[in-house]
């Protein structure tokens, strides 16, 4: 399956009046790194592959976080992150935040590929993925 | 188990570029909750039982969420949080969040009473929640 | 001149290792008030009245802010809003955020009645504000 | 004076139904490339700063923002910094956020170097500038 490493950087602003990160920032960093593996999978920015594969998205149906070491601003981390199963529509991911090389968060997220809904403007349907994509995100 | 529902508004800058709400405001969302739920508990808001109970926070350890209905800016959702366990430092909370009534995503924390670690100032410790506090907490 | 005062709660969420509020929360709250103004105003939430004046929005051209009293988590402020000015495709609003009846804050917004640009849907281009918004908004 | 520049990624978070960024994160950006310059000026990270310098911040008395070009998910942004005045207690930083070379989002702050105010902790008092870190962010 498809992975990918990137670096953070933690910010004044990640974090609240404990000093440490508020909770939600890490959904955040979670988010743009599976952006940036399908981005890297697919060779181009979510922008274009929104386009190429005429699609909405691929929002959330379930997600899971585990927080083991707090970390705090200025700390730099690693987030490593995997596809771990894909789906007819739907696909899971998973995210680990090193600190120092210590397992810090862990986030598993359970996505969908979705379109607009042919006979609602405002509603989503899910949509099989592009034999291209999975093509895309098996390989190792 | 304590319990509070509280009334929330979708904004347009808790929406992505999808138009429907981007999943980390959810966990936004619920971590006031929490803090609403326990300020009504303990009669007071967060920054005077910080400084009563004399602790750092309640940070999470583990949270789940499935979103089952998309919500979007202009939305008035209900969220009902509940106290769902109580363990010596730890506890369980539960959130529904329902858009016209009908449950759109559900949330689930396990967080920790922490102080600053004695001998570490920039580490935190559990510590087992004051009685007083669980006595606020279970009653129905 | 049409306004409109609302109260909001500064949040753990909004705050910062200082523990005061990371001022682009104010911004994030004064961009709600403008919202909620032009709501009142026009009698129906932005989801609608984009749609009903078929247009993108209403984007800042520029904005600027003074920050006179510090607000932490817990505090319960006001925010008083006012168009100050109409001009033939730009307005400007004014924001007071007060604390105890002192004035914290004080915003300043020029922005943009925007449309998709007819030639590059990428884009967007400035159009006039329809009469019957301006009529609405200069009422006082 | 000092300046510094950094390359910035406009995120799927950092935009609004509209796709493009919603504008209280442009002050978010400049909030961590204020940051970044002063850790370069000074040899350090924030964390250590803080410390070394024993204050508690330099927050805000005003900022300002012009917004020329929008900028959406996908695209990379180079933001310019630098310190254009140095007062007792109060410095001025300009922040110029260049899209393809051209001047996108332009920012002005005026901020001021706080420590805890010495007969009450819930509030701040400005500090003068120590002569160091003066004679760090006045170097070319």
């Amino acid at each position: 399956m498809f992975r990918n490493t990137r670096t953070v950087r933690i910010e004044w602003s990640d974090c609240d009046p404990a000093g440490i990160v508020f909770y939600p920032r890490y959904f955040e960093m979670f988010d743009v790194s599976t952006t940036v593996l399908i981005e890297r999978a697919l060779g181009m920015i979510k922008f274009d592959y929104l386009k190429t594969y005429d699609f909405l998205g691929h929002p959330l149906v379930e997600t899971r976080a585990r927080f083991r070491i707090p970390t705090r601003f200025g700390d730099t981390v690693a987030i490593e992150t995997a596809v771990t199963a894909l789906g007819r529509s739907s696909f899971t991911i998973e995210h680990r935040l090193l600190k120092d090389g210590n397992l810090a968060v862990e986030g598993f997220e359970t996505r969908v590929w979705v379109v607009r809904h042919p006979n609602d403007a405002a509603r989503m349907a899910a949509q099989p993925i592009p034999a291209a994509v999975v093509a895309r995100l098996t390989q190792g």
